[in-house]
């Protein structure tokens, strides 16, 4: 066997690994008994254990030079290039801190919990700086390697080549941007007539039978994957078995729905990634903020157009025999469009939410920088939400408790939430120039609910790519240019206040 | 790390990768999109392999040979020498062989699909063959390392230590037994009034919930188990995840409540294995002819127990609002043991079952011998219903295809059935001679559903013996002998002839 192969049977055996590792997940969200919480940690702690060993094997870079030598094909000289990738930052990071991060991580979830449960951050205190530390420890021992920013090396596991200089430029013109265009929408929408909210109880068969039909009208593939209930919606699984999860309000319908749409644009992205390369790098997502921009771009952009939202409605009517004042399009419209700064990241509207994004940033660059101590986090959790928003967290449970991540040992994740949403912009408008064509226009096909030409042009440019560039090259082939987050600022100017800058 | 503890470390790895396992084949079974079957089969492969190399490291024998040296308490020292035997084994079967063994087994569960949807044997004859020649080729290479009949080393996959010495004697004495037996049954039960069926609709959910009350019951932890649906009903995952299935007839309901309670004696026995063990060799049920044991003690010798099946009729009698000749305890007594032989070896009673198995096991030991060959195996297993039991299959359906195992390759099971119920007729038993006291009689506790105190036996005398000697010597220890088959015919008197031999 040639060693370009041989790595490819390698890294094919750890795709196996992490899918099922991913339906394990899945399984312990979604069904699995209490008592088997501990035997199903360790089942993942094994399976990560075991996909380290085979990602960091000896003959590794003698494998990898070999194959560098080879005549390789684009796909395959790209794959290369990324298990090279893979492997290097695999290994500068010895096994017993790999093992640590992993109990630190479970730790720190419990910690999480209990502490959120009490709203008290100082019980989840030592366990976060244990995981702080070793991130700490992780990304200088990836920049020792590797050369870079430690910070930047965090990032770059989420969504890879971003860096704080891309970062800080994005986000603090947003962060310039936002405090008047807040005030603006903020005052227009004061003078609309107030937003009603469809009164329930909704059945929650019903509201699973249309979620399970929008989600198929969006052009999701039930036959390659599953829509459940759990605690806190997700999409896990892989592209052939994409395991989606909502949750049911009887009260409320429309969160769950959107909830639901935006979990399928992950689906659909996952659904339509290149077959041929399904169990090598170069076939997986280019990254979180790509994967991120798949789901907005179907939740907040197509979903949320009038268009769209006529047509939801009368779907909606339909399934619950909806009546009454708030049974219009136009409210339906205003409901989903409403504007209101609060604390909760996962409760923000569209333009606010970037805001609750650069709080964590600024923070996640504050401690690596050491210039601010996890101790006291909660205080600068809730000046920043201040500042950048105005609103100030009741507790710890509104504030610095609100996300996992950070318990976990997530540092780095966030920014990709508010790249994705600029994403999803950008490619959507680029959506709109390819289909707004004279006899046909995007919205005229979102109005009878027909997804099919954008699911096209996102197969096309986006889905079928995988990880052929960096999402930086997707980007720029997909719509002409790298990510240009004025396009962001112009869709919510066009949404929000009804024209242009 | 001293020798024993390094291979403890092994076989712990190896426990979780099953444990694995076993919760993918749950999936599959329940719940995966279709879509998904060939990543599956491949993910499922990759761990097999990867269990493959750990339990087969080339340093195993050096360390087995230092651990035997090792001061190693009573445990312990059996857990050496099942990691021993359960190496050599492995040893025995070059990698290729197992990867073959692998995909023959995917092969030919396929084509049984196929061969049983067009009720043509001939469509599977190929796979099957295939099926047979690898496991022939495994058989022989297994006694040439490890000594023995080929056959008896594929049954000891399955049951540890059994011989086809032992089994001949005790089936060849059934099959005397039967034809007289079966005759003086049938007459006696055509004397009895007709029994009549209760008459549904029964609906599923209050199914599900009743069988969820008698689990409950019988003592199932839903804190460390499950109960769904699956086409196929069986008992996977492991000890602290019990993924029981079963299968719902709205026109039925006692089948699938029968189904439920052996599927619970299974999950029962997982429930209370060892737990300090619970990821060795030491820590597992000691075969699987001990595992039917529990799963028919249960559902043959307790749960058709007069006394139990009166309080089972007033729970189904509540449950579905029951009304009509068919609602009286003494019907539906004689609905549980009325005998019947037909072709079908899952709809079988408890008389004729035997029968069905010692078929499979005398058409096995011709394949074995050269005597049989698989183009005659549809004559063949007709010949041997009719001889055994007076009746013929109308087609291959009814016949050879009716069981999936010979064409997944899985030759030497079918003793493990009928050893089975006459190890759980034994135990039973022997519970009743220690629960049978002055003041107190299993039957008045099973008359009240209380299985507390039977299952705190099988806990003490057979759960947490796990596979401390092999089965015969755990059966040894709780009833005084080892495996008499005397005590199942005298069972089968008791209950059928209302007497004695």
């Amino acid at each position: 066997m040639n060693p370009y192969q041989t790595l490819k049977d390698r890294w094919h055996r750890l795709a196996r690994i992490r899918e099922t590792m991913s339906v394990l997940h899945w399984d312990q969200a979604v069904l699995m008994p209490p008592g088997a919480v501990r035997a199903r940690g360790d089942q993942l702690a094994t399976l990560s254990r075991i996909a380290h060993e085979i990602s960091t094997q000896a003959d590794t870079l003698d494998l990898i030079t070999a194959a560098q030598d080879q005549d390789l094909g684009k796909w395959d000289r790209r794959n290369l290039e990324l298990i090279a990738r893979e492997w290097r930052k695999h290994c500068a990071v010895p096994e017993s801190l790999a093992a640590d991060l992993t109990s630190a991580a479970t730790a720190g979830e419990f910690a999480w919990g209990q502490a959120r449960d009490r709203d008290d951050f100082s019980l989840a205190r030592d366990a976060l700086q244990r995981n702080f530390d070793l991130a700490r420890e992780r990304a200088h021992l990836l920049s020792d390697t590797l050369g870079g920013v430690p910070y930047d090396l965090l990032m770059d596991d989420f969504e890879p080549g971003l860096t704080q200089g891309f970062v800080d430029l994005i986000f603090e013109d947003y962060a310039k941007f936002l405090p008047d265009f807040l005030n603006k929408v903020q005052k227009l929408q004061a003078a609309d007539p107030p937003v009603m909210a469809p009164t329930g109880p909704f059945d929650v068969e019903q509201q699973a039978a249309l979620g399970r039909e929008i989600a198929a009208i969006l052009g999701f593939d039930f036959d390659r994957g599953r829509l459940d209930v759990s605690r806190h919606p997700f999409c896990g699984g892989y592209r052939d078995d994409v395991r989606m999860t909502t949750r049911y309000d009887q009260a409320d319908f429309t969160t769950a729905l959107m909830g639901l749409i935006h979990e399928t644009g992950h689906g659909l992205y996952e659904n339509g990634l290149p077959m041929a390369y399904a169990t090598q790098p170069v076939g997986q997502a280019s990254g979180l903020a790509m994967h991120e921009s798949q789901s907005l771009l179907m939740e907040m952009q197509a979903s949320r157009s009038p268009a769209f939202v006529r047509f939801l409605f009368h779907q909606a009517q339909a399934k619950f025999k909806g009546a009454g004042p708030a049974w219009t399009a136009e409210n339906m419209q205003r409901l989903y469009t409403r504007v209101q700064p609060g604390p909760i990241r996962v409760d923000a509207d569209e333009v606010t939410y970037p805001a609750h994004v650069i709080v964590r940033y600024e923070i996640e660059k504050a401690l690596f920088s050491g210039a601010l101590k996890i101790a006291d986090l909660p205080t600068a959790f809730a000046d920043g939400l201040e500042q950048h928003l105005g609103v100030r967290p009741a507790s710890d449970f509104q504030g610095v408790l609100q996300d996992i991540h950070w318990y976990s040992g997530g540092f780095g994740y966030f920014p990709t939430y508010s790249l994705g949403a600029m994403m999803a912009a950008q490619l959507y408008e680029a959506a709109h120039k390819a289909l707004d064509q004279d006899e046909s226009s995007l919205d005229q096909d979102l109005a009878q609910g027909d997804f099919s030409r954008l699911l096209s042009w996102l197969r096309c440019h986006v889905h079928q790519q995988g990880s052929i560039t960096d999402t930086n090259g997707i980007l720029q082939a997909a719509t002409g240019r790298p990510l240009d987050p004025s396009i962001f600022k112009q869709h919510l100017y066009h949404r929000y206040l009804g024209g242009q800058e």
